[in-house]
């Protein structure tokens, strides 16, 4: 089962040697099991949680469509009742296993695990509904436990590299392309505003904007005059023709990383150097001839 | 006609030698003509089969509109009733043909033959309008014939290759999107579920956050408060960055499949470089003639 | 002015030495400046035929609107009376002045020119205004011209260059998406016809799954069935990632030509060869040492 | 603090040594904060310019909020006046210190902090409040400054270089796109006017491809001819196809970016291999040390 290849959490603290093994013998195997996943019961469990996760966000997404919460009423309060009682004796134990629960309970997935234990204690105490709602939605906090499964499959290895890599330059796209929405909205705005309804402030036109410019175009707001809509094709093409930049980067960064990828079997026996180019006959670092 | 250089189904088994040649002369030739396109008479087979399915599934369109079928209603039972007679003769050429016709029947493609066979049969006994519909529609799962005809381009190939190659990528991209948009969906349902009807339950919200994040917009449900407008904001220009992921992989996928295929693996025999241009007839360090 | 270097015609027949040259001088001179931009005055005339075309077809979409229709009247009947005389001359110049008249009227070019000139002698004998508004539109046929003049540009012949290279893999890839489309349009159809006007036949619903699958999303058209959701979601993100094959298609084929681009400089003195990599020290073609 | 590492502006032009340096003692020093970026005091300086500009644009939206604009009338009267003093201030400053306060004044920059510092003052003269809307958005003019402080961003750099490496590509793309989306439009005109008023001219038409090829797609105007919609279906197709050019163009730039940032022009002193990685210490052919 190689999807799941977790990185151990920062909470491994249980190698303390001072105290005497069998002491923790109990706390240990549970924190191998809960925190590794190279036994196969940590793989088991690592799976199984996966699963629960999964089930669990899928009730949530059930249980707020009408009919359905209607129908099924009785099947969703035992699910719910059988996912508190899970989820809260794996929050223990993760709590209990620990060297210390403190840092653990303070540490981001620590505060992810309690928020979303919290929500079924909480329709004892929440009567107003809108409040339920969001304390509900805190279940779906589990999706980043997900995310910290997965994030370290090798497809994604590379995507986040290339990611983490173009960082900063997406940002400064992003930051370009809040800074032109702001700009164009506010002409639009100026333009729109005393013929069109849809245009009745600048929030509203930058929103508009940004529906244009990213491609979506939902069609609630739309241009009326012709000026105005002259400049919203301007601002078509130009939504058409800059998607072209963070791609490019992407993939910039994605062929740089593969060429790195190709070169990677060859290491120099003598100084252990692995980045060579794939035509290199000799090391780059140390002049040692390559096998 | 270079169009047709099908790979052979897996059934050609009338290479049986043990059985004398001249009792199976009639059903090897059929089953050159039908399995083979290396022939004159295979080629032709394939191209007029090929015309054949497009005809019927372009029947099968037009017999949808309701203003055709009423005008044209004889034409069509007339087509119909040709393309079924066809169909059925070239499905049971292709069993008496192949030598084990159970093994062809229970494959894939035997399997998508008898299915797109089937639905003129089945009007006689449905009387239900809308199973009939299901049934007719059968006969498009032929467009998967017309993959497996088109499939072995050497166009299509090099997509085939890239494609496979980023498939795992690609999957993991869009488990990554999944899991984006119950979060985003859920939290706009949040945001908007007292407001705004579009937002009634979080699957409705779900699909509003792939409709966004795609970029598709429709616009059947849009944000109405000032804070679902700005999360909404947020998507657009989410899914008009990540769109640069899987552009990314593909680009660098199909670069490095270029340079690999620039690449003829030529050896100096002097000195030993390697990175030659295909049409390459001397090596570019050392100008010694390569092999 | 290097915008306009354009490859002349293919009817550059006056260089027929048998006919005295004094007979063609005026011809020859006409020829010259009409067909060849290498002269200052051949250049002038393509210039002026640029914006007086750009002008005419500006022309042609004003006269569209009603409201200016109405009120610059008689301006825009003093324009197209003047631009149906400067494109009269032009095209019985072109006739003129090259060798073989019938040869010129029946290319391509032959028959764009002429098309364009006919619109306003057509609306003295057509009373229909369907039809006049058809043969009126002929005038942008025109536009062909300015292709034929900008598609030389350095800018646009690497771009012209990958698109002819990408051809063969684009033309698979959109029959692909063309399959697709009809078998998601088919399933949809079938899923939502029966609760859904906008789904009313297969034509529609194929229509519907291109507006989707391009993310164009108008909304005109929307799935309203739980199922039809779930099968539009799955459309639309297909949708959002297989844009990724043309333009990975696009992206290599463009890196590669980039790449040989690199190349060009040097020319083998011994047998002209000039396709060499960048860190060729010997031509690959016949071993010699490169400048 | 490396987010403003500010090329100094065109008017650094004290450094004129034979005027007595005493006397230029204040106007050098504010100069030196205002227009250099290098010292403490010249960050500080470019830091809260930044955040005030960001500021006085976030009033510029919200006091477009009608609610808002009524509710915190007060509040948003005392900021611009404190926004008008400061920014006022801020050019005055600027004024003083440059050496040809006359040149600054002409130039960009000079004229941009002039209009964005006039429209509180213009509100005293201004009954008509439309005008009074285009003056106060001149405010946002300011975006230029803030433009002008991050274009010079490590990762701005390599974007605008191949911006402008690709600029010529995408302009004659964008000179394409427009003339192709004439042509469409006009099409889509003659086939649909008649039956369908959202084609009631060429213009809008012409507007309406545009919404269609850069697959924004509005729904405000769709085709209803069953002619139309393939067209229109060919045109999503189309839109959906060459979104590919630039973005390959602009991939392929950023490639062979990445690429020449890759290799930094070391030549191996013996065989004169130059394809080295940018740390290679020794040649990757021979194994010499590289300079």
């Amino acid at each position: 089962m190689s999807l799941f290849r977790l990185i151990p959490d920062k909470h491994d603290v249980l190698q303390d040697q001072n105290i005497p093994e069998e002491k923790y013998a109990l706390r240990r195997k549970i924190y191998i099991i809960i925190f590794q996943s190279s036994t196969p019961a940590g793989k088991a469990f690592d799976v199984g949680l996966f699963i629960l996760i999964i089930a669990n966000i899928i009730l949530l997404i059930l249980e707020s469509v009408a009919s359905l919460a209607a129908r099924y009423h009785e099947l969703f309060r035992f699910l719910n009742t059988f996912f508190m009682i899970v989820f809260t004796v794996e929050y223990l134990l993760r709590l209990y296993c620990v060297k210390k629960p403190k840092v653990y309970a303070k540490s981001f997935y620590g505060i992810v695990d309690l928020l979303s234990v919290i929500p079924p204690y909480a329709e004892f105490f929440l009567p107003n509904w809108h409040m339920l709602m969001i304390i509900r939605s805190f279940r779906l906090l589990r999706v980043f436990r997900i995310f910290r499964m997965v994030r370290f499959l090798d497809e994604s290895r590379y995507m986040v590299l290339s990611l983490v890599r173009s960082f900063n330059k997406i940002l400064v796209f992003l930051f370009f392309i809040v800074l032109l929405t702001v700009f164009l909205g506010t002409l639009m705005y100026v333009l729109e505003y005393e013929h069109n309804p849809g245009f009745h402030s600048i929030p509203q036109s930058i929103y508009w904007a940004i529906v244009t410019i990213t491609t979506v175009g939902y069609g609630d707001i739309a241009p009326i005059t012709a000026v105005g809509k002259i400049v919203a094709s301007f601002i078509m093409i130009l939504g058409y023709a800059i998607i072209a930049v963070p791609t490019g980067i992407m993939s910039a960064s994605l062929v740089s990383k593969y060429r790195e990828m190709d070169n990677d079997d060859k290491t120099c026996p003598n100084c252990k150097n692995k980045n060579h180019a794939s035509d290199a006959l000799f090391c780059k670092k140390c002049g040692t001839k390559l096998a």
